[in-house]
């Protein structure tokens, strides 16, 4: 599969290179593209002028240099080599939640292997403030060039723990407060019908087979997503914003871990 | 941009192949991928026996031609050539609304160029029983192979109306009796906020720079998802999930358009 062969190294378009910048995350070197549009182009401009406030080297070249060297054929003219991400324990995202006085929302990737489905996972978990995710070190996709671009950046941000073992993770979560919420197309209970409002982590199923039998079967609670048409099931990265922006609305309404959002207008 | 190679005939994938013969879709021909695991392969086997029953003609044939023909990548051995979906009209869509005794309930897309978005949001307008999709004729993917394999065979069930003009299409709508629905990042209310259960069309902004301005002044809501992390947006088809399932949320809450579910108990 194309994403195997990607560079773990590189983050290609604005935006994400940008969030790269912002993150303060090393990066060795960025690549931008040298012509006449490219220099009338505030954007590459703007990248260019952070990037050396932050001491990063800027190399000029060729449109096509960075066509051979794009992963995922939208570079946008730009692409940064950076330090692989560095993955975090289960005892960050605790420390995590507690710096915010929040209740843990984390969600659990059982082997998601399309790196679209997770970029766009980790961008709906940083957007909906959630303070980690979880992913197994082996058959799922890891933070690749394909995964920083879908995930506009988001992958800078989230606290990402990549566990040798799901069961044992899913132990030790449970042994630490947080209760664990799986999907099933036909759980007794829909999302709505469901409290989300607790210490929580979700799991999202791969995109093929849905969870694995040993997860499913640690799952403390399965809930549904409701299906009026004649398919059963969502896209991954679908279902898993359905998910998070559930769990968001609940923790609104009852005010848990909602506190930074009346404070802050957002 | 890969997409516009694609040819629109192809339908690729297991599960799209089997919802294009459920749905009495006319299929041209099957080609199957031929080979000791095929032989052996369930799945395979079945679509074959259901493509005979369907009066399809079926073409075993090397898994390297399949890979030649293959738009997506991801073929998995069976690959359907089939008549292009027709696209119907915005009467098509009331009518369909009116055929099950619910209020209008659609999406438009606003220049969504990503066929996997794309994909994805017609899955997701199946899967939450939208009565249709609507989307320009211009600067807008189409239902291609690409399209049709991320869609799940979603785009096989899910109306289509493709418009000349946009804002003609919204001035339609709002004529007979829709409410326009635009996101916007800084939207007055919230869509938990928002009453969504009338009749109603979710306009969905492209994925760079979210809906056009003359569509936008059409809009008679504008709403937006809340924020809480360092992005402001999310992925389009997610944002799109987001919306429709919290349509749907209101709607089964409030007993309009939900009778379809209790009835049937999904």
């Amino acid at each position: 599969m194309a994403y195997e062969k990607d560079r773990e190294d590189l983050i290609e378009g604005r935006n994400a290179v940008i969030e790269a910048l912002r993150s303060g995350r090393g990066i060795d070197k960025i690549y931008l593209a040298r012509g006449e549009a490219e220099a009338a182009d505030k954007t590459l401009g703007h990248i260019a002028s952070r990037a050396r406030d932050a001491g990063v080297v800027v190399v000029r070249t060729d449109r096509r240099k960075l066509d051979a060297m794009s992963a995922t054929h939208a570079h946008q003219g730009v692409i940064a080599v950076a330090a692989v991400k560095e993955y975090c324990t289960l005892d960050t995202l605790f420390d995590l939640a507690e710096g915010k006085g929040e209740a843990p929302f984390l969600i659990l990737c059982d082997e998601i292997s399309d790196p679209r489905n997770f970029g766009a996972i980790l961008r709906t978990a940083e957007c909906v403030g959630a303070h980690g995710v979880i992913i197994p070190k082996r058959r799922s996709a890891g933070i690749t060039g394909v995964v920083e671009k879908t995930s506009a950046g988001a992958a800078e941000h989230v606290a990402v723990a990549r566990v040798a073992n799901l069961s044992a993770a899913i132990r030790e979560l449970k042994e630490r407060g947080v209760w664990i919420y799986g999907t099933a197309a036909s759980g007794a209970h829909s999302l709505w019908q469901t409290d989300l409002s607790g210490p929580l982590c979700l799991v999202i199923g791969s995109e093929g087979e849905g969870m694995g039998r040993l997860v499913r079967e640690n799952c403390d609670f399965l809930v549904s997503i409701p299906m009026r048409g004649r398919l059963d099931s969502l896209n991954a990265a679908t279902a898993a914003g359905v998910l998070m922006y559930e769990v968001l609305r609940q923790r609104m309404a009852s005010g848990g871990g909602a506190e930074k959002i009346s404070a802050e207008g957002r």
